[in-house]
C-alpha cells in the first residue's frame, strides 16, 4: 500500500531534525557566475539546482520550486523544473511544485496529471470550489501525494478579499473549513491529513486562528526572510512534537551570496544550518 | 504608439463578424489519427492545430489555448503550446493563453514575463489582491496586451465561496468591482478597458448583474456546448454594437468528429461557422 503524504512528510521531518523548506526561485541575476558563464539560462539553472540539492539533501526534508521562474525560461524552463524536481527526489527530498493552478473539474484533472508527475505535493487555489480540488484529491488517496490550499496568502494585498467578513467568518475562515472537510475526504485518519494549507507567515495573529480551525493540516508558511517574517512568530502552526507546520525559505538560502562570490557553497550551508536551528524547536516541541 | 488590447480585440471581432473565441483543450484521445499515427503527441497537437488556425483564421478573432492540456505533456507540450501561439499569431489571430496564474508580487512578475511572451491576454486568479495583478497591468498599459480575471466561474461549485455574501455584495460582486478599479487603472479613457473578466456562461442570472457592476470590460463567456449553457441567454453581456463580450467554445468547435473521420476538416468549419451565426446578433447588436 502506497504511504500517505502525511506519513511521508512526518517522517521526513523527524529524520532531518526541521520543518524547513527550501524555496527554488531561479533568478538568473542571482545565479552563481560559474554556472551562468558561456552556458545557456535553463542548463546553468538545472547545474546550479543540482549541486544544491547535493548541499542540502540531508540538511531538509522538502524543496519547493517554485514554477514561474522556470516557466519565464520558456518550454526549456519547463523542462528544467522536471529535471531539478526529479534530481530531488532521486536525492530523498520531498518536492512541493508552487504552482497555485485551480481551474474546472476536466481541466483540473488535466493539471493535477501535469504535476504530479513531477511533484509529492501541490499548492493550489481554491476559488473554484470542491469540485476543482476533487480531482487532486484523487490522487492524495491512491497515490500517496498531497495539497496546500491557499487559505491566507503572505502578499499586502492579502488582505482585500481574504478579510471579507462573510456572514460570522471571514473568507479565509471559510476556506480553512474548507481545508478541514477536505482533508477528512482524503485523509479519514491519522493526526494530520493530505491537504495542507499555505498561510502567510507575515501574518502571525492570522495563524493561531486558522490552525484552530483545521487543526489536521500541515500549514506551509511562506514569508519568512525577504518578505519580513520572523520564525519566532510561527510556533502556533506546530504540535507537541514539532509536526504539522512547514517553515518556507527561499532567497536568504539560495540567494545568501554575490554571483561572484567562489564561497557560495559554504555560505549556503552556512545559511541553511542557521535556519536549521531556527525552526527546529517551534511550538512546544523539539526536533532536534 | 502600441494600440491598446481593447482597441485591437474590437476591431477583429468586428472583422470577422462574430465574438467567437475557439478553445484549444488538446485531448490526446479526441486528435484526428491522420496525426496521431506513428507521431509523438505534441507533434501530432501542433500539427492538428497549424491545420485548425488555417481553417478557422478568416472566420473567428481569437483563439483561447487552454495550457493545462499542454502542460500534462511536460515539457514538450509547453513547446506545443509556444509553437501553437506563434503560429495563432503569425495568421492573425489574437490569443487569450488560460492559464489562470496568480501569485504574490515578485513571482507574478516572472509569470506576466513567462506568459505576455505567448500571448495577447491571460486569464488571471484574483484571490491574493491587487499588489498580485498589478505586474499583469504593466503590460496592458505599456505592451497592449490584455487580461481576464475570474469573477464567476462555470463549473457546479462555482457557488461555495464565489457566492458568499461578503456585507452587501456576494465574493462575485466583490470580484466585479475590483476588475471595474483595475480597468479604470490600466485604461483611464475608452469604451472598453484592458481588464476583462470570466463569467461563466452557465450562470445567466448572474451575468447581467454583473455586468452592470463592470460596464468597461469584455467579459469572457465559457461553459458553452458540452458545460450545457446557450449563446441566447447570453445578451446581457453585450452592447448595441454587439462587442463586449466573448463566446468561448472549445469541445464544440474542435472535438466535433470522430477520430477516424477523414471529414474532420468540413466539420470542423462546419461547426464553426453555425456558431459565428449564433453568437453575430447577441444582445441588440449585429456583427454581420
Amino acid at each position: 500500500m502506497t504511504r500517505s503524504f502525511p506519513e511521508t512528510l512526518a517522517a521526513a521531518v523527524v529524520a532531518r531534525g526541521c520543518p524547513l523548506v527550501v524555496g527554488f526561485d531561479p533568478r538568473p541575476q542571482r545565479l552563481p557566475q560559474t554556472f551562468t558563464r558561456g552556458a545557456s539560462l535553463p542548463d546553468a539553472v538545472t547545474r546550479f539546482y543540482r549541486r544544491v540539492i547535493d548541499l542540502i539533501r540531508d540538511l531538509v526534508p522538502c524543496i519547493k520550486p517554485q514554477i514561474a521562474f522556470f516557466e519565464a525560461m520558456g518550454h526549456e524552463g519547463f523542462r528544467a523544473y522536471e529535471q531539478t524536481c526529479a534530481y530531488a527526489r532521486e536525492n530523498g527530498l520531498l518536492v512541493i511544485g508552487d504552482v497555485k493552478r485551480g481551474d474546472i473539474g476536466s481541466t483540473a484533472e488535466a493539471y493535477a496529471r501535469a504535476h504530479f508527475a513531477h511533484a509529492d505535493a501541490l499548492t493550489l487555489h481554491p476559488l473554484l470550489g470542491t469540485d476543482s480540488v476533487e480531482p487532486f484529491l484523487a490522487y492524495c488517496r491512491d497515490a500517496g501525494k498531497g495539497v496546500f490550499v491557499l487559505v491566507r496568502t503572505s502578499n499586502p494585498s492579502a488582505t482585500e478579499f481574504q478579510d471579507l467578513r462573510c456572514g460570522d467568518r471571514t473568507l479565509s475562515e471559510h476556506l480553512a473549513d474548507a481545508v478541514d472537510r477536505w482533508g477528512r475526504s482524503a485523509s479519514p485518519q491519522g493526526d494530520y491529513s493530505a491537504v495542507g494549507a499555505v498561510v502567510g507567515a507575515t501574518w502571525p495573529d492570522e495563524l493561531g486562528r486558522l490552525r484552530a480551525r483545521m487543526p489536521r493540516a500541515w500549514i506551509l508558511l511562506p514569508g519568512v526572510g525577504a518578505q519580513g517574517a520572523k520564525v519566532e512568530d510561527l510556533a502556533s502552526a506546530f504540535d507537541a512534537h514539532g509536526l504539522g507546520g512547514l517553515v518556507t525559505v527561499s532567497r536568504a538560502a539560495t540567494e545568501c551570496f554575490e554571483p561572484q562570490d567562489a564561497a557560495w557553497e559554504d555560505k549556503i550551508v552556512a545559511a541553511v544550518a542557521g535556519l536549521r536551528s531556527s525552526t527546529a524547536r517551534l511550538g512546544t516541541g523539539d526536533l532536534r
